[in-house]
């Protein structure tokens, strides 16, 4: 198991102070605490709470009928890392130099070394240790060490919270999409305060939530006024808890110690079902335990919040969940920790009600249509031709749906949750589509849509969106004669039948997949090929992501991709597409794909990877496992990029394992293993079993950590996998 | 000529207060005034000043990369008919009583009759006459005569200025896009008074203008307050001046007689060389009249006004102006006043920096892109779908430019405006569009459009933008031939060559024409007939027009049209389409027309009238030519359709007479004669000549009025057209 893998600064490409917030920032699935200098505070500072929002306008120039008239932001918090270290002279150490930070992803702990100075520039040191409880998830605890430096007097610290007015007026115009808003509706008030500790309010006037932060001194014996004698080397600690209201009162006070407990015992069971490591390259594989990590440290695990976009890292995209949970990061826990992503789709059923409404707002009487971006489940965004109009969305869902069900046979899931997500998706689609003529067929369409990649709007039958749509329907059948078999009234209670599924499979053989005759491969589009092709040749560098440079008319006349779009089908779809195929469609959109997106390298990687282009392979690789790390898309400082992370691991399993589950429900794997690498090594967890997988050059040993015996498909050849350990040898990897 | 030609109260179908306001309000394309009730004001009364705007900033829910930073709109101004009448115990004449309006066309005279009371349920008459200076156009005249009633004491007077108050605050949802907005940062202020008169001051604080309005009483012998006996019948008259800063003080003040003599003279120059009329049919007769006075009264004749989709009869649409001028109007400025049309080009010319600095923004490199909604000329559309992307504008007025100079041979503005304008339209068709491969031949395409159809947008190959921008090359081409000949040194100053003349006849010859094999007919697009026909059935008659009470992404994925697109490049180019095509197309695009755009019913109408099926072309002409008289949009309180209005003419002069400029360059008319009209007539102005064209049931006759002999050819014959009246008898009308 992970050991004391350790994030550096040194790791960090840019030690930009908002970057380091974000990439060093802590996070249990219900809040996160951005890694903030505690001496000199930036601009996106602070604590973010899963889920906890605040309504603004949206404002349009031109609106029209069922625009969203309502935008969602993730609250940012009052800092909690924050303290005030003065001198005997009334003098504040109000400047620090970072020395080290250092991330044990192990167990959960960080440890920060800082030189604190004055303006008479007599310093001080001062070490910061921190740690997020995962287990209570309401807890966060902080320990400040000082040491004598130039300066030898007493020291006076002051942990009381600091209330700011908000920054700036809400419905500014944000011109970069992937930012933040500020709001003004927002109250901050001290509610209780004493000796030991003080309990702060945050409070939404349109959203009406609130949030109740206490801190407290730990063990009774730090006051949040202190004096302090550097002579003794002074150890200071204190705890907060975050919670809705009156909640905070429901908990006893921690000490930092069962703190550190709770994280390090939570790390160690995640690590336990969900490691994977790469032997012989340090560089990736810290990399690697790092994006798990966080993303674990993201996601809601209550049913009630999803994991947003940029995580609770920071306010990036406005703490808004997309597609990125299904397609991007449901995949790992459906493999490593199925509990949690049971929760992430119930969460999903919990929002059936405003998808139903906004299906009907589309013209659509049946079914449901999810929120492209939204924190409770309500359509929020303003700009719907790359966003309502993703309507692959429900097919993103259902597929999450399909293998969860596959990966679990969970059966209260389907009964209470996943049918009936299963049935209202399909139903969309059914009546969102159309049937046509093509060539004496008839055959079922979608119009007017976008697909993954956003610099294509509003075009007809995208491949991509028809697969996820053909695959909702599939599922919808198959699932639902499972369902019927196994919970007749409430399958008839959803208003099912036999003939309604059958309808679905009847569709679902029918849709239409555009092909491009010339190339030989799939048509992202009915008319993508007959645009121009970007001019590549002529866009200098800094004009990346075109989305910001160029008016969107200009990008969605070409043959641009921001991501992968047809290929992540194929990705998804392995059986859907031969090995040749599968090269040229790589190699025709590889070239006009700019990754401006962050969900792209990772399928470009677990493509090549299949495909056995190694040298691809790894470099898609070691850029997407890096991303946060090296800063590569610039913007890390409003937040991690999760799909990313997620996208990582999918790199590795998907990719490089070439783990799959076939139609017949087999765990299959083809593995391919880059050349820079010794070996790598993951774990799955599969219908109840815990599997260990280890591949090195020539040769992939399988271990069944714990459940029953299983048959398992490794390149092509079926094996039955019983306690002891099974090696396959295998040549040309 | 027109004569006694009154449009009354009887003849208008609503008497809601907004909508006599627009139907009855006076203009002279400098200004408008807005016929509102003198006592009880309405909400949008007021004056409008052509070209007079307040910039606001456009906030968008999401921004992207050089969208529109900037709205502007047109200010309303104070109400010049506005009077208080006091009773001699101070109580006030509130309430009023519209007894009847009477609007001379023939002359451009309007008066009214009021019963006022006031709260003692006293009443006076009061008749109102008033008439706009048509030829010194800063100047407007009212004159108020009382008699008593069941009141019979003397009454005050008060005709000094209200300056209220802004109504809300700037940068306000509007939900109806067809509507405006309230500006907050106009000030009003009183400049100069007397007893005489008052001169205010309207400033704007983004785009720094200023107008002065100075009101004065005619003659020097009325106060602005003034005591009346009603015993005497008295009559009292107030003059205005509405100029731009400093410019009122250079007038002289008029007198009324002044003011409705200049008044009658336009009125009856613009009735000699325009004049259509219809025998038999006393009701679309005076539609007709009325539609042609206002669209002379909103058109700006100084090279730096254009005309708003409104005029100046309602702020609607923000007073911007649209492709409606090129393509609705000027065909009729063209024909009659083509000094008119002249300066409406060159308001095009003055916007030219804008336009090329849209096009780089567009990613276009060369060439120019005129905004599609503008005051000025600068971009203000914040929905681009439905305007950027609208890039037929460019060829619009380049057909607009090729028809004035056909008709007129004016050399002056094809040297200093015509061919730079087509020019950098043809350049940036030609850098916009690319080459592609249809069926091994090489087209020219263009992708990413949206056609005048605005229920469908963002697709390629829309059918009447590739036409149009064919005429653009061609025009670029011919016209570029000529100057080169007549300028060569002003040729080759905008960087023209024959090689570039050539590179625009060589693509204007491989521009795709999308087509429908099924049906046998132009196709509007590429994947317009794969899409599903709107529900028509299924949708109630309350829930047009269909944009406000639908997503567009649940228009734009069904076959929809808002309006006439394929059908209206049938009828630019009618050496295009066959008879047996026509009829095929006109059948198949009206089923799925809403005509929920006022631009649609007049191309209809005309095109059923070429097609010999004079049932539906006197339906919708009958439709469209009582557009405002009848309310038909449900929005006339807001303005005028002036683009209708424009439209009505072309159904009468190039629909029933089918005239039209063969690409030789003559004239010819096919005429098709209602059985439900004795007769219709109209006025050709056509390069120096003026024609009077009297149509009845199996006789045209066709005078040449003015000017040297020409050809002219009817039902396909050609006939030479001398100084005596040319009578044409023929069969089957």
């Amino acid at each position: 198991m992970t050991k004391d893998i350790k994030l550096r600064l040194k790791d960090v490409s840019s030690s930009n102070p908002g970057n380091l917030e974000a990439v060093f920032s802590f996070g249990n699935g219900h809040f996160g605490v951005r890694a903030t200098n505690p001496i000199e505070s930036n601009a996106v500072e602070g604590t973010l709470v899963n889920g906890f929002f605040e309504y603004s306008l949206i404002t349009y120039g031109e609106a029209a009928a069922y625009y969203p008239k309502r935008n969602e932001t993730i609250v940012s918090l009052p800092n909690l890392r924050k303290i005030r270290v003065f001198d005997d002279g009334h003098g504040e150490f109000t400047h620090s130099k970072l020395v080290d930070m250092q991330l044990d992803l192990s167990n959960g702990k960080l440890v920060e070394e800082y030189e604190l100075s004055n303006d008479k520039k007599q310093t001080i040191k001062m070490n910061v240790t921190s740690a997020i409880d995962q287990r209570e998830v309401h807890f966060y605890g902080i320990e400040y060490a000082f040491e004598a430096g130039t300066y030898k007097g007493d020291i006076y610290i002051d942990k009381s919270f600091v209330l700011e007015e908000a920054k700036a007026e809400a419905g500014d115009d944000i011109d970069d999409p992937r930012k933040t808003r500020e709001l003004k509706s927002i109250k901050r008030e001290v509610v209780a305060t004493d000796d030991l500790s003080q309990t702060i309010a945050i409070s939404t006037a349109e959203s009406q939530q609130r949030i109740e932060i206490t801190a407290y001194g730990f063990n009774n014996e730090s006051p949040l006024t202190k004096k302090l004698a550097l002579v003794d080397e002074p150890k200071v600690g204190y705890g907060f808890i975050v919670g809705e209201k009156n909640e905070t009162g429901d908990f006893a006070k921690e000490d930092f110690a069962t703190i550190k407990e709770n994280s390090a015992s939570f790390w160690h069971d995640t690590w336990q079902n969900g490691e994977v490591s790469i032997a012989g390259n340090d560089e990736l594989n810290l990399a690697l335990h790092y994006n798990i990590f966080q993303l674990n440290q993201a996601t809601g695990r209550d049913g009630k919040t999803n994991i947003a976009a940029k995580g609770l890292t920071g306010p990036g995209y406005e703490g808004h969940t997309f597609w990125d949970t299904e397609m991007y990061m449901i995949p790992y826990f459906i493999y490593t920790n199925p509990e949690i992503a049971k929760k992430l789709l119930v969460y999903r059923y919990n929002t059936l009600d405003f998808a139903r409404t906004r299906a009907r707002e589309l013209g659509v009487n049946q079914g449901a249509l999810f929120a492209w971006r939204s924190i409770n489940g309500e359509e929020t965004s303003a700009y719907y031709p790359a966003s309502t109009a993703a309507y692959h969305l429900d097919g993103d869902i259902a597929y999450a749906i399909g293998n969860y069900y596959q990966a679990t046979h969970d059966m209260d899931f389907l009964k209470n949750y996943g049918f009936e997500m299963l049935l209202e998706t399909a139903r969309f689609f059914r009546e969102f589509g159309t049937w046509a003529k093509r060539e004496n067929k008839t055959v079922f369409e979608f119009h007017t849509v976008t697909g993954p990649d956003e610099y294509t709007a509003m075009v007809d039958n995208n491949y991509f969106t028809n697969r996820m749509a053909q695959n909702n329907f599939n599922l919808a059948y198959k699932l639902g004669l499972v369902l019927m078999e196994e919970d007749p009234e409430g399958f008839s209670k959803l208003g099912a039948s036999v003939e309604e599924l059958e309808s679905f499979k009847d569709i679902a053989e029918r849709i239409y997949f555009p092909f491009n005759d010339e190339y030989q491969i799939n048509a992202q589009d009915d008319t993508f090929f007959s645009k121009a092709i970007w001019p590549f040749d002529e866009t200098p560098k800094d004009k990346y992501p075109l989305l910001l440079h160029y008016h969107p008319l200009n990008i969605y006349r070409y043959q641009v991709n921001k991501q992968a779009d047809t290929v992540l089908a194929d990705l998804l779809f392995p059986e859907t597409i031969d090995d040749d195929q599968l090269r040229r469609e790589f190699d025709y959109y590889e070239k006009i794909t700019t990754h401006d997106s962050s969900l792209s390298r990772s399928i470009f990687s677990a493509l090549a990877a299949r495909m056995g282009d190694m040298k691809k392979a790894y470099s898609y690789f070691s850029d997407t496992v890096r991303m946060d790390l090296t800063d590569l898309q610039g913007n890390t400082e409003d937040g991690l990029h999760l799909a990313n992370l997620g996208g990582s691991w999918l790199s590795v399993v998907q990719g490089f394992a070439g783990m799959q589950v076939t139609s017949a429900g087999e765990l299959k794997i083809i593995p391919h293993l880059p050349i820079e690498w010794d070996g790598f090594e993951f774990r799955i967890v599969f219908n109840g079993r815990l599997l260990n997988i280890n591949i090195v050059d020539g040769k992939t040993t399988i271990k069944l950590v714990d459940g029953q015996p299983m048959n398992i498909i490794v390149n092509n050849k079926s094996y039955k996998l019983e306690k002891a350990t099974l090696d396959i040898l295998s040549k040309g990897e």
